[in-house]
């Protein structure tokens, strides 16, 4: 049985608590946050407690705040030879407390308030400073993920960067489609088979061959026709750069 | 029972030629193409035919060949009054030849050579010259997908442009991503499950409300930091401009 306290009362912290409480080797004897009002989420389930004075003793401590709380809540909690993880993709392991046996536990998934996620499938990302604090992580980490990986800062640092295109510059680019949609008047839901099989592609195919379209073959015809086509400047803007950008990746290989 | 001709042997006229082969009340009786050697995976199952002059009849004439063919072989098949229709999403109707009947049966989707697609999900985008081709080309489509859709050939340019953005810019976006991740040693599949969480999003919630990261956040310390991480001037640019461009989107709501 190991024991948990969780930190943080936002989605990472709600989907961890939820999807630990599932586990019957694994026991979250409380919950710690400095918002009463989100602590309520908690209550009933287990103990909440929002006073550094009155946190139990656990094996882990998980922190689940934001990336620049992280070095004050770890040092507030003062807790002395405690294992301490964060949950960051940015923060490296060393903006923790250095009097705690310092961890990392990062889920790499975008979490939401009212999405279910399937925990199974989600990287768990885990360091840790020792041999056997490691492998406690490994426990924790394996009784809710079929993907744990050992990741360090830097690798984890450039996880999160790439984690940005994949998911940040992916989710703005639906957007602009969307808004070309709405300015023309088509669904953009149409759009949704083709936005899946996009990403299911490259799970087979690496993007680099899975490319299609008018800057791949250097169409440049259709390019400039659909330049002329944008309204706004903006999307005038993301076309041509990545429309070039294509070109160079390609033109290098032609 | 409706008769008809594929027109080409590229991905799209093989994966239409699938999928109608599979319906009892449609049936295929030729497949012409000019292209000998793509020809020969027709043979066998259908009659098959690389000279105009031995194009048999047919109630409907579907053309799935480059964009930039589709006015010349639309008039060397010299198919006067036979309705004839083409599968591109930026060609206009009106490139087809002005002697025939004229429609537009444009399916949604990316068609590679060795992925299987689900028919049924894929919206077909469907338009004629009259009432009566747009009822066959209606019961046509109907037959192998759930979702069928009249747009007009305005409509339908705006729609195959959001899908360059959907789809091509989606992609070289993952490409980045791998090449982020490769330069930095970590596997690029940890990112599948985020890739398809985010695009399984904005099918529930707009891109506009799904939008996190440092951009939307105006978290200026880590959009420097990422800059400062990049290695390629590639990378440094797609990020400075997305990064922009979602600033001004939310900016002008803060």
């Amino acid at each position: 049985m190991i024991s948990m306290v969780i930190v943080g009362t936002g989605n990472v912290a709600k989907h961890l608590f939820d999807a630990f409480m599932a586990q019957s080797d694994i026991e979250i004897i409380q919950v710690y946050g400095r918002n009463k009002g989100t602590l309520e989420h908690f209550k009933g389930c287990v103990n909440v407690s929002s006073k550094a004075s009155e946190i139990k003793k656990a094996d882990v401590y998980i922190i689940a705040v934001r990336d620049d709380a992280i070095v004050d809540v770890s040092k507030k909690l003062n807790l002395q030879k405690a294992l301490l993880v964060h949950t960051s993709g940015s923060a490296p392991m060393s903006s923790l407390s250095q009097e705690t046996r310092r961890g990392v536990f990062y889920p790499l998934q975008t979490f939401s308030a009212n999405r279910k996620v399937n925990f199974k499938e989600i990287p768990i990302c885990i360091e840790a400073e020792n041999k056997l604090d490691y492998e406690l992580l490994h426990e924790l980490a394996s009784a809710i993920s079929d993907k744990v990986i050992q990741i360090d800062s830097e690798q984890r640092k450039a996880l999160h960067l790439a984690a940005v295109f994949a998911n940040n510059f992916t989710n703005h680019i639906y957007h602009t489609a969307q808004e070309i949609c709405t300015q023309n008047d088509v669904p953009f839901e149409l759009l949704f088979p083709l936005i899946n099989e996009t990403a299911a592609k490259i799970q087979d195919l690496p993007p680099l061959d899975a490319q299609t379209g008018p800057a791949r073959r250097n169409d440049k015809g259709t390019l400039e026709k659909h330049l002329a086509q944008l309204k706004h400047k903006k999307h005038k803007k993301i076309y041509s750069l990545l429309s070039k950008s294509i070109r160079k990746t390609y033109g290098k290989k032609l």
